[in-house]
């Protein structure tokens, strides 16, 4: 952090414009709701204008045209990306310092690995045999690469994540479970983002691939043989089975689970803890243990709230019309 | 273990009672079910007080007022806490041990770390730049902390955990994926207890949260922003959301996700594989795919599977009736 | 892989017949819908002989009986034991080398531990005190063996997991969650096979064991206490509650919950992300979210897509019937 921040100093960071006390000192930076004096905050989404009101901040980032009597703003075209960049500079000794990368000691790369430029490797990684990593990737640590991992550039992969190990593939024979050799590779293309423990198992045969862009949450677990294409979401927890079929731009919530050996088409979305059991169309929205259009899963699960309703409403026609069961 | 053990030398080392053979030397520690000659066993739940009846046993610790007549008995006031206390005394050579807490040779722990009294870090434990960690706390082997990791005192975290990790926080501008800087802290207040593999990722701005004697079993997510009040529980495989807000004294069973911007208010309980998806009010008891209270969750239930025998009412009186579906 | 490989060579490599080109040259093998020229691929499934038309590979190995006019075969008896038997050939440099067996100057073995004969242990991986692994035994990366872990012959751990980290046993008292200490084992028998990031942990006073041959897939949780038989298969993600014991020959299909102190009989399927939620009958085939017999499951969840219309129905039957709610 540097020494002093000024209310006019951080709107003249950040291009924008200011009202209020020019020389007000900002001495911390937190969420509208739970800031107090001396702090700055900001409204990147309208939802949370109405804290305004009640905030204890000291300042506001708010954009252009936000309407409000705060005392002291910054306004700018778009809050977020004012605070994706003031953030790293006001808080600058947080995350990994640019001082600090590079290929820790502790490091195992193994001696046909073949690493990019500026490429960061945490503390008791393993990086296997043949495995390939791009220029400006970041693996923290702790990371196990089996071999033949090969990884883009500008990707990050979050502490404890395994790629290339076996997939599960057996066949059951005389009863026991006969290995099926796993000898394929990982390849994940450039700016892939992978969270803390997931795990990417290599393809048996051919390849597990993660498409250019792809964002991988924590605790993901990609199969083998799976094919992810481009600027795929995966929040906490989800995991893809084998061979599976991934298209451009589909966004998985936490928990989702997708069924081998599916297409899943391009635009997909699916909402947290839904299992898609079957391939998808394109820009598909799904919804549901089995996962189903989200409109038909609503309506669905108002019905089934409506269920102890029908049924005594069933009960008393079934007296007035004198029905019985066995009848 | 201490050479020899007898029926009234653990009963005095309880301050139970006895009653059967003084002498009778007992070589193990063993459940009911599975007890065999020689093993002392016990009962805490009186639902398995039915095993008094069948156990190879050869004495069995029961509460002061336990009506049997099985021969050889220990009483004592809870012989639950008596089983606490005895366990790591017989069994002294498992788990680890006193004589082997320090830090060990291979952590690697950050200059700028503070690092409390009779503070225990297992081997390849990497400890970040900037945390704190307090007196008594245990840390076992692999766990990974980012920057700016605070944990109180009397703390438990497991192999293989991962605190700090950055959140999942990303816009989608133009095609792309833009990461948020994740820039903010995770504190773990005092006593909490954490499984193998959990992931407590760290706050965007402000700080990831856990309160006092909070205990989290393996495989447990946590997301940025979190704040959890004190004495929670979260079992296996659970995960929370992004900025949730949870209460103190709240119980979540295996497997449990609950969604992100909402409250779980104070004492709240979830039965396993349930999603919580909105805020709840002090108190529930919740069940369901998609959680609502346990009572609604079951009658639903109980409904669901009438269903077949609804859908063949329904359709006798519509033929009763002469109702057509097209007329 | 070798210097040449040829349609016939491969064919006597096999031990079976030819038929085409027999100095047809193959330099790669691939999944037969992403094969291209050059490439070797396989008919295990006949659902896949229906690729046999589009395919671009130049060869195939089919079985012996399978009907087919493409020109360059591969006859064998079992197509997918023939695949097992040459991949590891053909791919000679994936996956761990032999002469890369042995155990990494890295880990971590505690002057306790014993060690069979030709064990691998990879980089940085930790075993404690009191721990038995069996001769070919192979553990990779990362992996934590807390005290008195024991591994029988020829199994596999992948990177990542932890076996005999603390049970999830507490009693609330006062306010406060009280620990209840675990100091029971964990014991893996013969030709047990696990994935990346799995957890086992240790009995509270007896021992968690896992049967022969039994394969877990990754992120799979087994809770204190448990007790499988042999021959059970884990995909990804499910767990098993504390105490429950799993018979012999069941399959669990990914994330499937299994809830403690139940049993889970001989032979049991259950569906991916399936609950079961009490003891099982041999050979019951469940699926549901609180699992229930496939066959009523389906039909429900049949009837639960027919609920709109039937709300309908019943909406014209108490118009008809002149039916008010209060009535």
């Amino acid at each position: 952090m540097q020494s002093e921040w000024t209310l006019s100093g951080i709107a003249s960071f950040l291009n924008g414009t200011w009202q209020g006390e020019a020389d007000l000192k900002i001495t911390g930076i937190r969420e509208i709701h739970l800031a107090g004096p001396g702090d700055l905050t900001f409204v990147a989404n309208p939802v949370y204008s109405k804290y305004l009101k009640t905030t204890k901040a000291s300042a506001v980032i708010v954009s252009r045209d936000l309407q409000t009597d705060f005392p002291n703003l910054i306004r700018v075209e778009d809050p977020q990306e004012a605070m994706g960049k003031l953030i790293p500079v006001f808080l600058s000794d947080r995350g990994l310092q640019e001082s600090d990368r590079g290929i820790h000691e502790t490091a195992l790369i193994h001696e046909t690995a073949v690493i990019g430029k500026n490429v960061h490797i945490g503390p008791y990684s393993v990086i296997g045999p043949h495995c390939e990593i791009g220029d400006e990737t970041t693996i923290m640590a702790h990371v196990t690469l089996y071999d033949h991992v090969i990884i883009g550039k500008k990707c990050t992969i979050h502490a404890g994540s395994v790629l290339g190990s076996d997939g599960f593939g057996y066949t059951f024979h005389k009863g026991v479970f006969r290995n099926i050799p796993q000898r394929g590779r990982v390849i994940l293309h450039d700016e892939v983002e992978m969270g803390a423990h997931c795990t990417i198992d290599r393809g048996s045969l051919g390849d597990t691939v993660i498409g250019e862009g792809c964002k991988l949450d924590n605790h993901v677990h990609i199969a083998h043989n799976v094919k992810i294409g481009k600027h795929c979401a995966f929040a906490g927890m989800s995991g893809v089975a084998g061979s599976a079929v991934i298209g451009n731009y589909c966004v998985f919530g936490g928990r989702v689970s997708v069924n081998g050996h599916i297409h899943v088409a391009d635009g997909t979305q699916v909402a947290a803890m839904s299992g898609v059991s079957k391939s998808t169309k394109p820009g598909e929205i799904l919804s549901g243990y089995i996962a189903r259009p989200i409109h038909d899963f609503r309506r669905e699960q108002a019905w089934i709230r409506r269920l102890p309703e029908m049924g005594e409403l069933l009960n008393r026609i079934k007296i007035l019309l004198k029905l019985d069961k066995d009848s």
